[in-house]
């Protein structure tokens, strides 16, 4: 695992190295999505049929087949134990509850002469989730989608999900029965994108498409990207620790690694101003990695992205950690509040020795969709505010027509557009 | 001008072609793009003189002579007339005071146990605004860029405009001047946004670019996102129009006119239940249509995608415009509100007789960079949001930790993720 000093004078150089990133799209792959686009575009539920076949190996005759009716994901729920059952319900009703903080509500204000300005926020009428089969199947995504749309208000929420050679995950249809999912078809990859952005004459067209998927799904996304709108198109997982050498070093390295198993692109680093306790967590992992099962994505992924530098002092952390921007940072210290309010940018903080990165992962509430690759200097958390969009509300009174005209008709003569100046003049009661 | 009727059979069809937009993008302005991006992304400053010599016809032999001081905004803003003076400040307020009502604050909530939650919000550190150069330069735009910028709290604000010909437009200028921004340089195309994206040596790499451009700029914008956040990638402008056949048919004709004068691509669209209504309104634009100055972009842009069309009744017509989406949607109507209410999607409203879409372009208060091309159905105007970011907070509570942990537990293994369950579990006081 990289060691650094952020005392070196190449430091910064070596920063930028380790946070470098190649995400650069995959012509072939451009190439081949849009031609299963334009064929779901122009074919519709036979092309869709066709292509999950062909790549997931199944061999339904219809869209029909393809989909799952909601007492199917009831009784995926009925077969889950009741251990994972209550996980389940205990998470969704936590990430209900803080996302309900999230919801935005329309304004207006009325001004002296009678005119009225302020913003509509309504739901979005009708959203797509994309989970992924497979490996990395994950219910708590579902959650996390789905919740956030349910609570904006949103008409009618569509999961597609495949499932190649038939293999249903019980877990991802339950989270779907829990938050309320509305319809589910067990298809995936381009296909499933185009499906949703474009409509068949099974699956309605939708107004946006979240949720994660491999490089296929991405660039579908991408492509549609206008057609709908899409959450965004996210990089390798990422974890910044910065620790004061006061936690248990086991802890750390169980967090590093935790980071590190998802694949082996995934970046874990620690900033840390002491040296000794550098060595510490270097030991811990040392220790830890051979008891685990994912020890060769982990180490892979340490090896291949991981760092752990000394810092001068917990400022110069905090300045890093503005720098690199992650998307989930941990300020396991003593007095985190304090080391909060002087990062800038991060997806998500996780504060005190106790906040484990993966408690915010399934259960603390906030979403677990967050920006990666130092996006989190202008991007957000996945939220309500995703599934609800704006409109203004303009209402002119006569008298405010009289003001506005005037400003308004200067301003479009002086750009050049006299019709605008002239829809302006008419409502001049004084016309000039 | 097309003529069409909501209640012949063959309506949705006919509605459809009329709003099919091909957005297409060209692959050798892509090509052309990418190489300028390259260029600039490893020759900085000496790349974008050149190209900016190049393509704008000056002779700059450093990046410094393409600066445009503060006191040169100022000498700008102090040669216009009093009337343009003035007229930008009423409307640079009004802009101001509506976008502030924008603002969103941080919030967090304490749970029984001590765990805490919630949101911060802040600004972005530096945003790079892209301003027009030649005919399509507008010192609204500067406005409704910089300003909710500036209100967000955005700590740098650059802007770029080109200037063909070291032709400079004051009122473009003086726009910056009031707004606040920060630095300006006489940059455009993908060189310009390049150069914000990447940095260079005299420009300071920004977050997010935002602003209209070119198919070039709308091209660069589209490449560089994800190293730097983008603001939406607008369409043709469109309005929208549903009367009652109350209005003064020459007040509609020349709303139409107002956007139509924008392109030949430009839409207008009038809904009415009064056929009588329709042919007076089209009586008013034969009318009128000599007189404007730019009578032959109005012409060829209301006979390519304008339409009259007559619908059963306001309901109907309300539910027409929620499929439409339409960027800008007049409700000239005796109660705006109540239909208003029945209409789910539009970029801005704008109600009553005395709110021509004019009003709301310069000086209303809302902003004028709307969604277009049905996008209202998942976006929303640009506004102090898009300005400001959103970081999670997790603090967890020793207590917090027991309970979040079992859960967390619970699903990382069901996920096939042990070193989640791990990290989770070492914070139990009796671990599992």
């Amino acid at each position: 695992m990289r060691r650094l000093n952020s005392s070196s004078a190449d430091f910064p150089a070596q920063l930028a190295a380790l946070l470098a990133f190649e995400t650069a799209q995959n012509p072939e792959v451009d190439v081949a999505v849009a031609r299963i686009l334009a064929d779901v575009k122009a074919r519709g539920d036979a092309a869709v049929v066709e292509y999950t076949n062909r790549f997931d190996g199944l061999n339904a005759s219809s869209m029909a087949e393809l989909e799952l009716s909601r007492a199917e994901l009831e009784a995926a729920y009925q077969r889950l134990s009741t251990t994972q059952r209550e996980a389940l319900e205990a998470a969704a009703a936590r990430v209900r509850r803080y996302h309900e903080q999230q919801v935005q509500h329309s304004w207006q204000y009325t001004e002296d002469d009678g005119t009225v300005l302020g913003q509509a926020v309504t739901p979005l009428d009708r959203v797509g989730l994309y989970v992924p089969g497979g490996k990395a199947s994950y219910p708590s995504s579902v959650l996390m989608n789905a919740i956030p749309a349910k609570v904006a208000g949103v008409g009618e929420i569509i999961v597609v999900v495949p499932t190649p050679r038939g293999e249903r995950n019980d877990l991802v249809l339950a989270a779907a029965y829990i938050a309320g999912v509305d319809r589910a078809f067990t298809i995936g990859g381009a296909q499933a994108v185009a499906a949703l952005a474009y409509g068949t004459a099974t699956i309605p067209q939708v107004d946006k498409v979240t949720g994660p998927g491999n490089q296929y799904v991405a660039a579908a996304k991408r492509a549609v990207f206008g057609v709908v709108g899409i959450d965004m198109v996210a990089g390798p997982s990422e974890i910044l620790v910065i620790c004061d050498g006061q936690t248990d070093p086991d802890w750390i390295a169980m967090d590093l690694f935790s980071q590190a198993e998802h694949d082996e692109i995934a970046q874990s680093i620690l900033l840390c101003p002491d040296a000794t306790y550098l060595e510490q967590v270097a030991a811990s992992i040392a220790k830890l990695l051979p008891s685990m099962p994912r020890r060769d994505i982990i180490a892979q992924s340490l090896a291949n992205r991981g760092a752990l530098i000394q810092v001068r002092d917990l400022d110069d952390a905090a300045e890093i950690a503005s720098q690199i921007a992650a998307e989930h940072l941990e300020l396991s210290v003593v007095d985190p509040w304090a080391l909060q309010a002087k990062i800038r940018h991060a997806g998500a903080f996780f504060l005190g020795r106790f906040a484990s990165e993966a408690l915010g992962d399934y259960c603390a509430g906030p979403n677990h969709v967050l920006p990666t690759s130092r996006t989190a200097r202008f991007a957000s958390p996945l939220g309500v505010y995703d599934f609800q969009k704006r409109s203004s509300l303009i209402y002119v009174s006569e008298a405010g027509a009289q003001t506005l005209g005037r400003i308004a008709s200067v301003l479009a003569h002086g750009e050049g557009l006299p019709a605008h100046a002239k829809s302006a003049e008419y409502r001049l009661k004084d016309q000039a």
